[in-house]
């Protein structure tokens, strides 16, 4: 594209940095904020700013925090006993809207993947494997991606927490078909493992 | 949701102020910018500053530009007997990418939109005017959008420039099926008026 303005052109490059954001895209969020007053993009980049220079992970869980140890691990009404293994901050937001874990988590900052080149040094498993004589841990619920690199790493995890503590209970999300889905629609694996994974009703 | 920590809070709000960015999307992004080093943000953040800070628009023809008359208003190499009159920047990128236009442009600034009250005094239509006499302008090509909004703006635009000079051109740039568009799927307004505005072959 011709951008008649080389300030229009940086802010597209630097906005189309970012991931699902192309050119076009870009271009539509920058005259937006052309079209506001100046106080709205000068809030927008100093939450930005302020955001990435201030922010602080969690010393316990690794999850974003204001502090240095965050809000759920420094609750006094969580369920000491249980970790919950995910991925990265995202995954802590949704688990914790469904309102169905009391526990506390254990944020990875990734998975295993080779082909992105992230091994198990890169993620936060040696302060997960502390974590288990330190806090006294009955149980480590994997809520990993249902993919080949949340497999590999729920797989590498289990051994390794098995190898540190082998009493130790470790389960996995349940893999199956989501709510409201047709069996027909569902994928062979899907299918398959819900068969496997069936529940008893009692 | 309910953010870990009130900067995240703070800039997934800003970011979903943006058109067509949810919370959701805007947590993604966030969380992709703290992965990230400082610099990637503060690039990021800077550029928009600096656009929305130091922006100027062409005195003669609206559109965005660094400086005080644009790069095609200067350019001695296009057609000024013709003027070109678009909605907003944008429309000007993508016709400029044609290469099909070699005229100069008139960036109205939005189209008449009583819902969105958008009234002719909010647009760039006075000036348009005093350029038919300033730049003895020729022809008027009025490249608005095919909807009720662009042709009000269009009707509107057509009776005063006729007021205002009787004998100048004005045309509009072609309804029709698009390239490697099927008939069956066209809808039936496109189909009529493509059939009402055929082109005779020679």
């Amino acid at each position: 594209m011709n951008f008649p303005s080389i300030l229009i052109e940086n802010a597209v490059n630097e906005v189309s940095k970012l991931p699902g954001i192309g050119k076009k895209t870009a271009l539509r969020l920058i005259l937006h904020l052309l079209k506001k007053d100046e106080g709205a993009t000068l809030s927008l980049t100093d939450a930005l700013n302020k955001l990435r220079i201030e922010i602080k992970y969690c010393k316990n869980c690794h999850n974003i925090s204001d502090d240095t140890i965050c809000r759920i691990c420094n609750s006094l009404s969580r369920d000491r006993s249980v970790i919950c293994v995910v991925q990265d901050t995202r995954d802590v937001l949704a688990i914790e809207n469904t309102h169905q874990f009391n526990g506390l988590y254990h944020v990875l900052g990734g998975i295993i993947s080779p082909i992105e080149g992230v091994g198990p040094n890169d993620l936060n498993i040696n302060s997960l494997i502390e974590r288990l004589t330190a806090e006294l841990t009955k149980e480590i619920i994997l809520a990993l991606p249902a993919t080949m690199e949340g497999d590999t790493t729920a797989f590498y995890l289990t051994k390794k927490l098995r190898q540190q503590q082998d009493n130790i209970k470790i389960s996995t999300i349940a893999r199956g078909i989501p709510m409201g889905g047709e069996l027909e629609f569902a994928d062979e694996i899907t299918l398959g493992r819900s068969i496997i994974s069936r529940i008893n009703y009692e």
